[in-house]
């Protein structure tokens, strides 16, 4: 039995996770932390669990996890993350972090995008990134895994076969994504407030998305390419799923059947990979660990539309799928 | 030209007035104010007016909007309402109350629910509640006007016509109310954030909510009567809308005919209530001044369904019918 | 391992249950019919499920069926579930029908609610209705399990304590129901297309559906009294979920407390019932076989709050746990 | 007063058209049509409109309407329109098509995206297309005007400035578009149930979808360019709005600054387009007959964001516009 703690465990991931682990048959949830005064009970911050796990939450520090627990998934804010993490390696503990602060290969680029400086910056580019259909090796024996992105892994599962494939010009590619709103997180804010974002779709950070570096440090050191995308997110009314679409140059002349049959054979006896002929919905993988991915050629492009939902395969569940390996289990257990 | 302020302009109910008065022949919208820092622009708070309306938000005190406006809409707080009308009422300006400061009758039952001391107790009372149908021929001749709860009127508007016929019992009426989240206003709050609220239903303040004594008092006041309801509402996930489902015994036997035939008659020339034979949809009177209502008999019991949209008739709408009453205006200008 | 078929399998509800079946550790999933043409694969039908089952839908009578599994569930519309359930009776096969056909006690209530006749009127009386946390003992060892209504178990079982426990009228109740769109099923109709009840909330069928007669006869079974109910649904702008706002005179001085600790105490042992002190949400039961609920008492009345995910509790989730039963499995096997 | 007929007056379009036409204060509503047997009152099918308009919807033959109006909105769907049509411009009588059966200029394309033959090929080419942003000056003396689609006006309206001024390349336009759920109409069908698209987004029709080569012509035509996009729409879980999201490759080194004063300029005096700042949302224009766009530059392309109420602009509103144009009258009269 694996005693996890999961720290900052009032938001939607937490609860996700939660969920996850109350059915992996070899865990055990020992301790959640939080900031929130007077060590609520897990049912009164997520009625949700109501009866299911008789837990409160604590603001405890970093080494009195440690000291209890196997394995810490962490759900910290950036910068708070890293600080928090590099108490807790100093500890026989196995660590997978939620946030961005391992997720860039460099110093430098975090600290454009994050507002640095980095706690940490001495341990970038050594951390394994948790993207199981493209890391499975490196991620059985780390420490620390750097968990991805929620666009990030939807936008690199749906374009890597093609990347590495060379069917794709790497510095053409457009990504449109369109998030349901719990990607924006459980923080009062007044453009997540029902009445703000309900019957309506808007973008924002257009090419000025967090997810943007991640997307071309991850998917260049995956395909050995120089990838340059441009990312272009959009909050849509729905509490979650992530539809990507994505618009290419072809390299080469190539018709979709055999860009389907390229990606089916990439992501052979990936447990969580669906190549569908269909167009994906999000509805199709709410709920579910799958990302569900299909590919169109029509009017001199590649359109690749990749979709998760953000909450599972864009968080928590990816997070098992690396618990897993890490800890020798089957990467299913818990599904 | 009337010229006219709205007091706490950043609000939901504030920008659905704008856009009435924006309509209205014989008003120019003169000032708006907000504590915000900086006096953003109209459009910058509420996107939705761009090019419609050129003013600035201003952080101004009561005594410099008197002296250059016709009429007040005052948006603000309660308690901080009436502390900034009493000031307003010092000069010739009407004004419009969408708070709730002077529409409970007595000083010791607004205490107790707002957790007073009222700032201006002796105008209670007195001050004029304004909802046209029942109330029209004192409004007409009012400086102050209280402008009713969204619930409140939905309410009342519904079984007035039927407890003034004597039809049902005045302490046996159980009011199951349904609302869209915009009621809640625009500050971020957990509860009303888009993925706490989508894809759920929920009561709240079951018997507790400060809109039961203004029922009470209310229907009360204009049916000679002594009602006492049990106010139970529910929060749906959609902007705009409430739909209340009133329970009552009956006082006498009757048929749904002849309740229907009484209301139709009660509201006899009233533009904005709809008597239908149909069970009314909220989505019916959506962005209109509309109350659609109807009711059945069936079970023992008199059931009345009323429905408004609450940030117009519940509220923008019903402010601007008072307005022209105040000003001597047809009831629909501006409609 | 248990092979089952599912009669009628494009709808939501047999979604659901395939989704709780492919988890169960005992059920195979040996048939799927529908009436569509040409035998579709199950992931064509149910794009969520792709990849996970493996077989098509085909349009097999019902001795076809009953000879290769030794359990059906029936999806089937009323009266067309009934003739069918006649001939699987004949073989050595269980079954648990979702339909209505065999809920109602008697012939005549069918005939009158349902637009009879009844094609199997000798078997009703007999049928056991299959609400687990009433009924367990007689589930157990029965071939032909009445699955029960979505409206009508949220409402049994907020209110079996309180009247079993002699705590309210059984000729006081109003129970207002809210549901999301789903439980209206999948066929094609206008008043469920999304741009008419996407913001938008309405009453339906108001004293006039046909689970208030369900209601009355297994509440008045149940608690051996002669119950009344007035139902009044409401459909509301959501997937799933169904909350009951449950009104009701107290037949004797009770303290919430007290009606809580009833509650507690009724349903002692039962994993799927959660007695809450918070007024529960829909959302905090979606996705689960949970019933949450509460009760207050405030203006001379007991308020009973409760409720499920229509299409887990409310239909497929009660369903496996009927299975479970009737197959001698733990309640809880597949959850 | 200007008599008018709404062809096809059962659905969204029309419902709108309507709201429009009643506020407008030289239109009299002479008569609507439909398929639907016995003449029921417009009330009926759109409970909206009750106490707001009293006439039956019939189903009149083309001759008997053409008799007793002035101007006919034609909201029939295609090849039936033209078929319509050709019979109402035999007499005096002007007419706008909702349809898409005269926008195309060429009998061969139309053919090909709508399964032809065209029922009127003749006129194909010479009817004036309805957008009066761009065509104003044709639009005033015509007698037929082909209304634009919503997805068509919406990506026109953002993109025709920056191709007149040179600023990208007209052949590698990609228009990401999101709509709500009105946009695919109000006859029952699977993939607009409620639960069907709510809480999903989901794209169709990629590259396939018949508003392509609309776009296509028209822009070609205003621009005098030989245009080619890619179009990709989108459903997105709300009732009304489309958000077009268009990629294009700069022609010329430039920065947003100039491309929004490029903007401005061409829409100068145009009093329904709005250049923003800011990335605009459906809700800012939902209601309205605005359309709201920005512009940015990032990542080596240009990217045009435009919205519109797809209902409004994007079809009864521009009707309106079209109407005023076609009779005289002021552009904004009605609004």
């Amino acid at each position: 039995m694996i005693r996890v703690a999961i720290l900052g465990a009032t938001g939607y991931t937490a609860l996700e996770l939660m969920k996850i682990l109350l059915r992996h048959p070899e865990v055990e949830i020992a301790a959640l932390t939080s900031r929130q005064e007077g060590n609520p009970h897990v049912s009164t911050v997520h009625p949700h669990l109501t009866g299911r796990l008789d837990i409160t939450l604590e603001n405890a520090d970093p080494a009195s996890i440690a000291s209890r627990v196997d394995c810490v998934f962490c759900c910290l804010p950036h910068a708070a993350s890293a600080s928090t993490i590099m108490q807790l390696l100093n500890h026989d503990v196995k660590v997978i972090d939620f946030s961005a602060d391992y997720r860039l290969r460099d110093r430098e680029t975090y600290d454009r995008w994050y507002g640095g400086p980095h706690p940490d910056p001495d341990r970038l580019g050594s951390v394994v990134y948790g993207l199981p259909e493209l890391f499975a090796e490196q991620i059985s024996g780390s420490q620390l895994i750097a968990n991805p992105g929620c666009y990030t892994s939807t936008s690199i599962l749906g374009l890597a076969p093609l990347l590495v494939g060379g069917f794709v010009k790497p510095d053409s590619i457009i990504i449109d994504a369109k998030s349901g709103v719990s990607g924006a997180g459980r923080s009062p804010k007044l453009g997540t407030l029902f009445p703000e974002c309900n019957e309506s779709v808007s973008a924002y950070a257009v090419g000025q998305h967090r997810h943007q570096p991640e997307i071309n440090q991850i998917l260049s050191l995956a395909c050995d390419l120089n990838v340059q995308v441009l990312f272009s997110p959009h909050l849509v009314p729905m509490d979650r799923g992530i539809l990507c679409t994505m618009y290419a140059e072809p390299a080469q002349p190539a018709a979709a059947e055999d860009l389907l049959a390229a990606m089916r054979q990439y992501y052979e006896g990936k447990p969580f990979i669906r190549v569908v002929d269909h167009l994906p919905a999000t509805k199709h993988v709410s709920g579910t660990n799958y990302c569900d991915m299909t590919v169109r050629v029509t009017g001199g492009r590649v359109i690749v539309l990749s979709c998760t939902d953000n909450l599972i395969k864009g968080a928590s569940g990816v997070a098992v799928q690396n618990f897993n390996l890490m800890h020798g289990f089957d990467e299913t257990t818990g599904f």
